[in-house]
């Protein structure tokens, strides 16, 4: 299988969701890391480190699913050069279920390498119920607008 | 209260965990990054966004718990000029208690900024019973050697 280039963090993330809709194994192991120390922290709490150990348990989740539809919606990224963090709420859809499960939280780690954009890490966690966000602003009513200190 | 200078991430780490132990809520909040968009997920689901809502639930937390102990094992980190992502493994002591809690899985995302490096994003869910780790190496016998490509 030819290495897909990506070109941002963002098309990486759109890849491995992508992946995970079409139960594509070697799709969504082609979007991580040529890195030994990758992590992937699914929701069950497993934390899997390097490619064979994120590979089996990918193998054995979409063997054991109906197809996997997961919505994401990013809350907020920082980008510098080399490294892309998105802090995500992912929304999943099971087989023909019309009722979402989740919300998950989720941050993904991406680093710009030779090949573009790959994913570093996958940690992901159950939202507390419909919790999935508590906000400042909505909380206390900050007057302050969004200011970004890195993009 | 006059800002610490954190040279590097190890440094905010090392005294973001430190603040806890001293149920000191200014100085865990003088690690975080001057930004309104930080982001802390609890053990409990809970996602936090923003100064205000992170500082209302550290007060909460301190204000309803004996002292709390957390001994960090950095498993991995990825470090570029501007960002620094550190992935551990915390063990919670509470109070008195001999017994260990825990493990819990942290996700750490650290800006190098004018004033050195703050927290922007903490990450935190509960591991699988005795599985804080399952590693690629140890699972399937890699021969692979450790490597690095981002430092």
């Amino acid at each position: 299988m030819t290495a897909a280039f990506f070109a941002s963090a963002e098309d990486a993330e759109e890849a491995f969701y992508d992946a995970i809709g079409r139960a594509d194994l070697e799709a969504l192991m082609n979007v991580w890391a040529d890195d030994e120390e990758i992590v992937c922290i699914h929701p069950t709490g497993e934390r899997l480190s390097g490619p064979m150990a994120i590979r089996e348990s990918w193998r054995a989740i979409f063997a054991n699913n109906p197809p996997l539809t997961v919505r994401i919606k990013t809350s907020v990224s920082w980008k510098s050069l080399m490294l892309d963090v998105h802090s995500v709420v992912e929304t999943l859809y099971l087989g023909d279920e019309p009722t979402a499960h989740g919300p998950l939280l989720a941050t993904n780690v991406f680093q710009r390498g030779a090949n573009g954009w790959r994913l570093l890490a996958h940690h992901v966690s159950t939202a507390a119920d419909g919790a999935a966000e508590s906000d400042s602003k909505a909380a206390a009513g900050s007057e302050k607008g969004r200011r970004r200190t890195l993009h």
